[in-house]
């Protein structure tokens, strides 16, 4: 009965009834955020019984029951689609005796992979759903689009003012318009309880977000506990026992994430933001001098000398193994030349290196040594676009991310011209405050907006959202991010031709914040108005 | 042992030693904010066990056990200083054992009157606090200053490294600069769940604020429900049960920040921003006009009714019954006379008084009506200052509330020449965001910074925090609010000349943020750090 193929394309017909759903049924529509690439629904609807609800796998499905990751996330989009239901007592409270008793179950198949353990860079998220009399079918080559289906399904859901759960008759293929879709959270200018984290990746995956880059240590505090090298956490975090994330922390924030199908990519900024590196590490930055006298201030890491790289490669060793993604994040931002140019054992290097007075020369090699262990830890390099700004032998980077405001369009096109991959952050600065009516500036971003052949818009993967960390803390971090960052997460899945109208967007997003407060997020308002639900978590 | 005249006034080896703390023990001086008017610390200190630490009335205290405030303040204020604390258990838990076993007590006398019911306008906060060994002296002319000392109090103690608590040795005489410290809460643009609404106030009690400003209804929601006209609230509310304010809500709003000796003024807005009201009570609003033709929609209320003046003085009858303060703010801001302007019946009215075409001769008509309908209720009612701008016969107003931006001193100024009480907004609209490193410019404020007599200068009663609900709820109020309303609350409280510089504020400032993020609120950082106890509430 569910149907097969999950690479069916759109059929004439489907794009018509669109078309009158668009129009005419716009409940179902208002439903989902991001909007699915092809979504047909309804009128006719299904009551639910959450007495009657179940999860299940198909037979010829490639996951079965015992993949931990389909049989967690079962349990978690039960508590989502019913978030009123509590088993009735066997003593006769029929308080939620539901009239309706007839069983419905979402029957799920993973055609392609056995249940993965971790979503990688090529994980595909494409998944079809079909909802239709006492059944939901969810196809996918994955769990990862599973997981992305199951989100869609639990947002199809609603009640009636009474409290009855309905979904309507619906038909949805799809995928997301970009791969890599981040959000980045900064514990270093301060640090935030694992919790904290671990509810914005929840977070995440309401708005399919599936890479959580963890901007882990920079000059203010240096939290990661390493194993290698204890003495970086204990004197550089701001407290060496209650700011870390210990090992344990570590796995738990990876394996919540993997759960949710996000991947965590971490960064280990160098040379420059590495203040906090110095307390635990010595020798490791560049000693500033003043009138030929070291100052006792330090700057970036110290790029002349042997053992800084041998450092780094067995700091580099242990955070590779600890994060399985294959991404890892080099930095590579804002370096400040005067310190090394205040050093005579820098400058008497740079002679010796013939790199003249050009101290982009020497970033350059210390950055190619780098990417030259990450390359041999097996792992993909991503660095900020000063990198590949001030770098003129390019080949052995990877993947830029463009952060820097101004024509940021036009850096991404001088990435892909160099045949680099793109991760766009610019226009995703969600630190700083502002008015949150304003998000259509975050939604009227196209990161394909510039000319160039197909192969290379292929190279732009995705985007990414900034939350640094300078004003930002588990006080404010929910409100900050929610909701302006779903219209970032709206604009890299969705189809961009059927998104490009702040005002056909504005009741969804409307509508995807109020369950987002009704989920416990403390998502802040868009204007004026009411939520069935308001956020009580006060 | 305890000394006994609250109003003994600062001796000149007071300002010797304050002048040396301030210098060397900043310890005891971080640890309060809003500063103290006269503060002395030394650094000798006392440990405090809280199996052995207890609150008492001393014999010739006027409140004694059985005064509600205070009693309930002693529980309230036991929790807030010992954090950490559990009672042991009789097995053998002494985890929590503590090696100090010498008691320590704080004993309070209340000077002047008994345990009063609720604060008022007049409402001594002054208190003196002498802090010695074994024991702290408490004293004040009224419970509420004795609640601002407990408040002082519970600041001066602090945790160290081991958990250990302590409290130096102390002298404060302290009292407010400005009798109206107060912050106005918009439940209309958004619903406020009570909840966010008690945990405000608390938050205000830490701050010493003593006004909460309800601005309760509004164009958007009435979510007041009247006893006397239940379809005000039934039609003009979001929802009619769910997001309204039923009488037993706001008895519990009021006893709750009673005990904080908060008082609560409610605003009732008119004739201006009451399109809800229009939803529940016929015939209230100005039906407006088009080429002759009523158009369906509504203006201002409609002052050309005796109809509209019997509903007024019902309503004001109710609310003056169920809020027990004797202020009543009626708003009068920002009245749109177009539509007015546009109805027949209106012109005609205008004729009839002799106000020509002046729609301000009739915005002032309507605003004396319902002035007099307040002080028949025996309440002093507070206006927006656009009452009096446009108000020639000024002599019915008695506070008037400054608001707008530009040179909002000047008109103060033309205020208190008119012999009118002020109360000073406009620096401090905090409901649109902004970094919250700028907290300096609410501080930077001084409301008697004009030119003006000492008799003029005493008509400004204080200054009010404008949290507009435009694009606030529940879901961002704290850290939009916190800790930036407290740089005005020192300005509200606290010598301007002890309070002056930013940059002594700011250690201050930064250890009060930790104090509320130990306390559970949720109040934003100022800049890079950490606090010992960073907020764990996600």
């Amino acid at each position: 009965m569910c149907p097969v193929d999950v690479r069916r394309r759109l059929r004439i017909n489907d794009v018509f009834l669109l078309l009158i759903i668009l129009k005419f049924g716009l409940h179902a529509v208002d439903a989902v955020w991001p909007l699915p690439q092809t979504f047909t629904s309804w009128t006719e609807r299904y009551p639910l019984n959450p007495q009657h609800f179940h999860f299940g796998y198909r037979g010829r499905s490639a996951a079965l029951e015992g993949c931990p990751v389909l049989d967690a996330a079962f349990k978690r989009y039960f508590s989502l689609i019913f978030p009123d239901y509590a088993p009735v007592c066997p003593t006769g409270n029929d308080k939620l005796r539901i009239r309706e008793d007839k069983p419905f179950s979402v029957e799920i198949a993973v055609d392609g992979h056995y249940c993965e353990s971790y979503p990688t860079e090529d994980s595909s998220e494409r998944y079809n759903l079909s909802v239709s009399a006492g059944q939901a079918c969810l196809n996918a080559e994955t769990v990862w689009g599973a997981l992305r289906g199951l989100e869609t399904f639990s947002q199809l859901v609603y009640q009636d003012d009474s409290g009855s759960y309905f979904v309507n008759k619906s038909d949805i293929k799809d995928f997301p318009s970009f791969q890599f879709r981040g959000i980045l959270l900064d514990t270093s200018r301060h640090y935030l309880p694992v919790q904290a984290i671990l509810k914005t990746l929840d977070a995440m995956a309401y708005s399919k977000f599936n890479v959580f880059h963890w901007h882990i240590v920079d000059d203010q505090s240096f939290p990661y506990q390493s194993r290698t090298f204890p003495d970086l956490s204990s004197k550089g975090a701001f407290h060496p026992m209650t700011h870390i994330y210990t090992q344990s922390d570590v796995r738990r924030v990876i394996s919540y994430a993997r759960m949710l199908g996000i991947r965590v990519v971490p960064e280990f900024d160098s040379p420059g933001h590495t203040k906090s590196w110095g307390k635990g590490q010595l020798d490791l930055l560049t000693p500033c001098y003043r009138r030929g006298i070291a100052s006792g201030t330090f700057g970036p890491i110290n790029p002349a000398l042997a053992s800084t790289y041998q450092f780094m490669e067995s700091l580099f060793k242990e955070v590779s193994s600890v994060f399985p993604g294959s991404y890892f994040h080099l930095g590579g931002d804002e370096v400040d030349f005067s310190c090394w140019r205040s050093n005579p054992y820098i400058r008497a290097f740079m002679q010796k290196m013939g790199f003249g007075d050009d101290f982009a020369k020497l970033q350059a090699f210390y950055i190619e040594k780098i990417v030259n262990i990450t390359t041999a830890l097996n792992k993909t390099s991503i660095v900020w676009q000063d990198v590949f700004d001030y770098n003129e032998r390019r080949s052995s980077l990877s993947v830029v991310e463009v952060w820097k405001q101004g024509c940021y369009l036009c850096e991404v096109r001088r990435v892909v011209k160099a045949g680099l991959r793109v991760i766009l952050a610019s226009p995703w600065y969600l630190d700083l405050p502002g008015p949150t009516h304003n998000w259509a500036r975050y939604y009227n971003v196209w990161p394909l907006a510039f000319s160039g052949s197909e192969e290379q818009k292929r190279l732009v993967i995705g985007g990414e959202v900034c939350l640094w960390g300078e004003y930002v803390d588990a006080t404010n971090l929910s409100p900050r991010l929610w909701p302006r960052a779903s219209a970032a997460a709206e604009r890299l899945w969705s189809d961009e031709k059927q998104t490009s109208s702040v005002e056909n967007a504005l009741p969804r997003l409307l509508d995807f914040r109020c369950k987002l407060l009704r989920r416990g997020i403390q998502a802040e308002p868009l204007n004026v108005g009411h939520c069935r639900h308001e956020y009580q978590g006060v």
